[in-house]
């Protein structure tokens, strides 16, 4: 891996979500990046940038989130360089949020190779992951060519982005990476199980690779209302009117996602198919899946629990609170901050519905 | 009911039980005489002090409590007469007690008509209840008897004391007043079965009413060992040495029920068939079928619950606690002071068992 931790190699932390379907643990103040839901005593974001550091100089790492959370961020990554704090005025998608990023690098480094992650993902092997990256980066630098990360599809969930692949990409350095047949968001339950079932398809896990210079021209190509927005304020970024003009650009760009946006439609896309062990955490149910487990099933976070015929459950308390439990299979049981929630895991897409009737009925002091 | 509330009406409130069924809300430094288990905005203790003004002036309401909770009676009941709060210095069941607080009132009153009720029970019909009290008081004062209030058995509770009777007194004031032909305390469950299908077996709700001399010829008769060691300090109470005595009283007094000790044993014991809606709210289930229910069948205490697909719960939460539960049938589930406690209602005798468990885990803290 000689020479590749160099300094234009660049990441991007995508830290603007919202989370709301890990109510009650993440809150509209302070959602799930900013918190340590796997009890390892790193929050998800102090977890991604210690990835990112793997990967490129501190100083080359940049962090966009909401401007709700700048000081959740500068909190949590005290090393990361206050100026690579981007704050969106409001929440347009990805794609916003990355011509915004690219437009601060390359006034840094015109031929950067980039890395584009969400900020509250688990990745298990680091190591791989870093193995995947630079192999990213080696075709990036080599190609005009947007790189994204596949995961074996291994249960057809109709949350996720799927990536058909064909075939491989010849050089030996490139071995495993596929280029891309076809991107589809959410397919219905029936077209994701056969998409499960042809093992051709592997979803889409939110993590990019391209040199600055492939997306500069996909935008260009794919989404010239955002570039000319952004491109506009090339030369206030960096000066103290950056602010507004960040504020003016995000009011009239549109709400779109990277995918939607440009993966979907060009046709220089790639796929690294990887297996070190990912999660979008994106449930309860898929945080559960990731989890260590008892030998009863039950994944708990918090130092005073005490089960008793408890099977299958998914519990995270905060540490000073004693929780005794008797006889419960298959729930998640969460307590944060004024909270106790308890759901089958199975209902758990009720959430969504709690969180709205707790705010009809309490007002937002718990979302 | 002319001249009943008279001076020499007396009550003697028990009140230094620990509750450790109630667990986590009853806890040992704060029992459950001292909680709002009702959520009525009262404390248990508080409700029958307003029973006791019914029966009595304030003046003559003894409160009889264990030394540690002397303060959470003065601080509960403020209208109390500091000098009526007797504290004692370690436990020794009800005999012991009530000898010491009617040594007390003889002081006071040689007369006296004494009701004796435990300070944790539940009455619904008060003034039913008072007419009751006033029954007894009427013969009690016209015979030397001992006299209990009996609830029908409705179920075979194997943890209550069954009274057994046969005939009515037979004047006309003391009409369904019965002759007690047994007593017995916490029967197996065939036999507790056997009592409920009989019909003419009540629970002894461990009310009590006699004259201070009926109780004083009980005592010497079935009790002298309790009778002379408080009978030694008689001068000494209400004097800057009763602390002391009563110190050294207990510490060789035997540990023995007003049941086991006397009502088993005399033969002039009176039950009172009472029907004014009574539980001793000994534990959560007991509470739970006392208490109002929503459609489902929940009882909630909590101002921010909100429930789904939840049926027959009962479900005690601090004021300032949102709780949101999803498909959860037949569970306690109650949270107090740094606790969490979730069980299946038919399990919850284990409460003992988690008790033990978190005293050995995790020290005497939540205890």
């Amino acid at each position: 891996m000689q020479g590749l931790k160099e300094n234009k190699n660049f990441c991007i932390i995508m830290a603007g979500g919202i989370g709301s379907r890990f109510w009650p643990m993440s809150r509209t103040r302070r959602p799930k990046q900013f918190l340590d839901v796997l009890g390892t005593g790193e929050t998800l974001l102090q977890s991604t940038f210690e990835r990112a550091k793997m990967i490129c100089p501190i100083e080359n790492i940049y962090v966009v989130t909401s401007k709700l959370y700048g000081e959740l961020v500068e909190h949590d990554l005290p090393e990361c360089r206050k100026e690579n704090i981007l704050c969106e005025p409001v929440r347009r998608n990805t794609a916003p949020c990355i011509a915004y990023a690219m437009a601060k690098i390359e006034k840094r480094c015109e031929d950067a190779l980039v890395l584009v992650m969400p900020s509250d993902h688990l990745i298990v092997d680091k190591e791989n992951f870093v193995n995947r990256i630079f192999q990213g980066f080696r075709l990036a630098q080599r190609e005009q060519v947007l790189i994204c990360l596949g995961i074996k599809a291994a249960y057809p969930n109709t949350g996720y982005g799927y990536i058909q692949y064909n075939m491989d990409v010849c050089s030996q350095d490139d071995c495993g990476i596929k280029k891309v047949k076809l991107f589809t968001e959410k397919p219905a339950y029936e077209m994701a199980c056969s998409f499960v079932e042809s093992g051709d398809f592997l979803w889409n896990a939110g993590i990019f690779i391209w040199s600055l210079q492939a997306i500069k021209a996909a935008f260009a190509k794919f989404l010239p209302e955002i570039t000319e927005v952004i491109l506009k304020g090339r030369d206030l970024l960096d000066t103290d009117q950056e602010e507004a003009f960040v504020e003016d650009a995000y009011s009239i760009c549109p709400s779109i996602s990277i995918d939607y946006g440009i993966m979907e439609k060009a046709d220089n896309v790639y796929v690294i198919p990887s297996d070190f062990g990912w999660s979008d955490i994106g449930t309860w149910g898929a945080l559960y899946n990731v989890m260590n487990k008892d030998e009863n099933g039950n994944s708990v976070v918090g130092k005073n629990v005490m089960l008793y015929d408890c099977t299958n459950c998914l519990i995270n308390v905060p540490k000073d609170r004693l929780l005794v439990a008797q006889g419960l299979d298959d729930y998640i049981i969460v307590e944060s901050e004024g909270v106790v929630m308890m759901c089958k895991k199975g209902e758990e897409q009720r959430i969504k519905q709690f969180t709205t009737d707790v705010e009809i009925e309490k007002g937002n002091e718990y979302i």
